[in-house]
């Protein structure tokens, strides 16, 4: 029987200011079993990016990632962020691993094509190596992973990091039973957009087809839902959107096959 | 029979600008066997902290690293250096994983006590844990270490390179026949200062006291020797003080017990 494995992916704002990241810290101490987190970091980014004088251009919320934007986010993801959610990490007793993709060979990504917009070094993801990685994380290592992958040539490329935590979870279903969280600012899925309390407890793909004919999810929400299914899909247990103040609970929206 | 591991420490000079990086890592792929290499990295912080408006201030060539600075030297260090030597390793076809002493806990100092200055956040080693970094080199990782500890109570440290490469040094002797390689900018220790070529070739303790009662080695090459005599006491079976373009040479300058 396959190990329990849960990866939780977390945007910037959770881990870039201090009470949400001590409270997230705390938190993921409590989800049991093997566990990967994921993160983001673009709101420091942009913070030193302005700081030395770089502008952050955004096209469809993707950073366009020149050359010295690139510095920016390898410092800013695999150093500053990584390594302050390691340290407290190891402080909770947890023997956290920050990675990059480049690390261990663990991400390997090609630079998206230029069609309409150049996107400069950003990552598209082409393959996983994840039997170091597991190996690592059955002697209860944690690996803490920052949304940079390498394309195998000498360059960091920028990555989303869902799409991080997706294709990590994919891979990593072959040799574990994974659970793949995605932190969100809302308590799941909403039945109305302005009720807070309306989550959708459970979605499978029919009934998310039905949402979306109804016009109940819509907007980015849609994206997240097709790769929560192409996660599932994939080998992947169980998707839930959730709160980060909730992972180590039961609420947020369960994505099933 | 333990196997044979190099630990190769380079100062930041050689692995901030982009040619004599390229020629290090090209040099340090011609390493045989199980390796590890240690980078500073102090030029590219000092720069990136003079852009956003934090002064570098040094006292005994060591940085004062308050709040701030250890931001700057987490990023630069963890992120920017580490990173880019780990993607140029891989696209070399040498599977580096990038660590500070946080990640997985391999190395755990204690914020250095104030006595004549305040050095802020800055770690003396107290503990070096080995047993899955040797795991990893094992299985052909090779570890590439950024002069950055943590105190195991959340807070990193900025950390000597020198001393990060001599403490792992220790540690990896009781499982590995170990070469440690401090890489210096002359061809190895002088016999005169100004003759480059006047490189004493091998160096014991007796040697050693000799020379400095003679005069013919002083000043920062004095707690240079002192550190690699102390290594080669606790166990490590050589140290070379090298030129970085020759560390896949025979030159260089030997201590030996």
């Amino acid at each position: 029987m396959r190990e329990k494995l849960t990866i939780i992916k977390v945007g910037g704002k959770i881990v870039e200011e201090e009470a949400t990241l001590r409270q997230l810290l705390d938190d993921f101490v409590g989800v049991e079993g093997h566990k990967v987190l994921v993160h983001g970091g673009g709101r420091s980014a942009t913070k030193i990016a302005t700081l030395l004088g770089i502008e952050s251009k955004m096209v469809n919320g993707r950073r366009i990632t020149d050359e010295e934007t690139l510095k920016v986010v390898t410092m800013v993801y695999g150093g500053l962020v990584n390594k302050n959610i390691v340290a407290g990490l190891q402080a909770r007793g947890v023997n956290a691993l920050g990675l990059t993709g480049a690390d261990m060979n663990v991400i390997r990504s090609v630079k998206r094509p230029i069609k309409d917009v150049d996107y400069g070094f950003v990552g598209d993801v082409e393959k996983v190596d994840a039997s170091l990685l597991s190996d690592l994380i059955h002697k209860g290592v944690v690996p803490v992973m920052a949304p940079l992958t390498h394309d195998g040539q000498g360059n960091m490329l920028n990555t989303n990091a869902d799409t991080i935590a997706g294709e990590t979870a994919k891979s990593l279903s072959t040799l574990f039973d994974v659970t793949l969280v995605y932190c969100f600012e809302k308590k799941g899925v909403l039945r109305d957009e302005n009720d807070d309390d309306s989550v959708i407890p459970q979605i499978t793909r029919g009934e998310f087809e039905q949402y979306v004919a109804d016009g109940v999810i819509q907007g980015g929400m849609i994206p997240k839902l097709e790769n929560s299914f192409e996660a599932i899909n994939a080998g992947v247990s169980e998707v839930i959107i959730t709160l980060a103040s909730a992972i180590s609970e039961n609420g947020g929206t369960r994505i099933k096959k």
